[in-house]
């Protein structure tokens, strides 16, 4: 089966993600600069989830990169992927609208933990497929970088109860940890081709 | 003629028609865990359909990936397909926005079997073009499965006009049958690799 | 220069062009069957519309395939036609929501022409570049099916003025003489991998 | 790593900006020419944004087509570009929906410059990567134009604060400037295969 097509839809999907969320910088009513004022949490929120979106698009062109197949079970795995990054931009807006008010904050916590793990699923079926040994398995070897985020996301859940600002701070160390791409598997790969 | 531009051009409408039903989720306007409570059944449409077009994009790749030739009568029956299925976006919002009234439940049935007819007719035709002897026309075969959903629509659309909510069992109950790819085509692949 | 980036970049927009109608298919107020008939125009005009933007990506797929080389004229003109193109869903939408008023009518006939005439200049520029005895420039020959669409279009144009039905009758045709993918260009296409 | 999917993503996302900035054009509440008139600022900065998209996919196309590899850097760098690019619609509609006011045509100046920016960020690490005596290094050399680009959008912004209209007829010389796709590239392309 061709990992190509599975790559363009996802390319597809990721790119509407990104950019509808621009949807959501309504034009402001007034025509003076004090006007963006009034958007200004709204552009915030959509700086931290372009930078999301980015982030799990350069990850999983990594990921897929470093698929060997494809099968049924990774074609539904990354559906469920792209379901749930696909509630990143309502879930932005509703952030963004009400000023981070404190059940905005918990929410968007919500979707970014379930989109971790969602990918945390796909590079499993991945891994499956592959075997054990294969070059994936090896690259992300006890992957603690990715449950080192997700015990972040459930902190920033939980905290989000009490101070939502703290929590939008966890978010973006989080987005900085990941912005740099995955280099476990860029160096693997740089080091089988040295080979 | 080349099948990878009508995978790439399927692929783009197909990824457009998955996102842009997102945009229904509109954000509430309260600020409060209680105010995502009335975007519920929109939520559950929009899981329902998420579904549905997966589905749809799934066995689209097997069976495009199965064709080995393309014309134009194939290009025709696949935008008749897409368009069907563009007609999920608004079947699925006006079924969400008025918690699953009959006549919405109706109507989401119909685009559905419409899309599910769509969808033999493209598989028709490409058989047609690749001969009855070809890999397509015997890994279909009597296409019990696809006649089978059909039944199980019909049945739906008729009985949503007493109880939607047995409906909306019929269409989850035919989600579920699909949700696994189209293994005979799978299977064939396999078999085919191992000779 | 690479045809493939023109031909990817020309099916992302033909494809959103074909999706975003739909999202004039506003969803209804109400939540019974009589609701649906008020969305009856805007339904007609997006079927239509849908009609001829499939026209296009098929006819725009053979005029690329026939292609052998692109410079920037002809990413230009392909842009040229591009915007023409994304001027269809408004229109469409205007007409489709004032009940095929007579000046929604014109205005749907000009884009359309316009169109044309931009499909044509892209023709012309590929056929440029190619030389005179290319492949393209003899499958197209005089090309007197455009000029006759052309003048169809100009027809339904000025007949609009004093009955917009018509001109709608005069579109459908132009559309039914166009659902069929340019042949000519196909029947070459044959011909030539017989020798 | 691939650049194929690196393309496929920016296209997508281009493909979408310069779509959803048709969006915009609101369908004028009455029926008559008359009515299509108070689009006309709206439709003019539709124009405008179009050829600016255009232009950068143009480049774009060039600028990759001239990369030989990609790495995170690149792909960041990318996402930073179409990051401003994608602010450009709701710019658009914000100076189309306010006739032009003073502030508007600053922000448009600002998010124009950002890009401009943005690119040469991209040009500067695709050099640094495949070295100062790369074809791309070659190509670019001093990179005059892009600096006069700048030079002019700076101005444009100052200006726009005394007289908005001078900073559109500026913007708009810009846009006419590199209407011509990178002649520098294509230049060199075409020698480097005579040799």
């Amino acid at each position: 089966m061709n990992k190509t097509r599975l790559e363009a839809f996802s390319d597809g999907v990721l790119a509407i993600i990104i950019t509808i969320m621009v949807l959501e910088l309504k034009v402001p009513e007034g025509e003076h600069f004090s006007d963006l004022l009034t958007l200004f949490p709204v552009f915030i929120s959509y700086v931290l989830s372009f930078i999301y979106v980015g982030i799990y698009w350069n990850n999983h062109h990594h990921l897929l990169h470093s698929a060997t197949r494809v099968n049924g079970r990774i074609l539904w795995a990354n559906l469920h992927l792209l379901f749930w990054l696909s509630l990143i931009p309502a879930s932005t807006a509703w952030m963004g609208e009400h000023d981070f008010a404190k059940a905005t904050v918990t929410v968007y916590g919500i979707v970014l933990f379930m989109s971790a793990i969602a990918f945390v699923i796909l590079q499993t079926t991945i891994i499956c497929l592959d075997g054990e040994k294969s070059f994936l398995a090896e690259a992300v070897g006890k992957d603690m970088k990715g449950k080192f985020s997700q015990g972040l996301y459930l902190s920033a859940i939980v905290i989000s109860f009490f101070n939502q600002w703290i929590s939008l701070i966890i978010y973006l160390i989080v987005a900085l940890m990941w912005l740099v791409p995955d280099t476990r598997i860029e160096k693997r790969i740089l080091n089988s081709e040295k080979k």
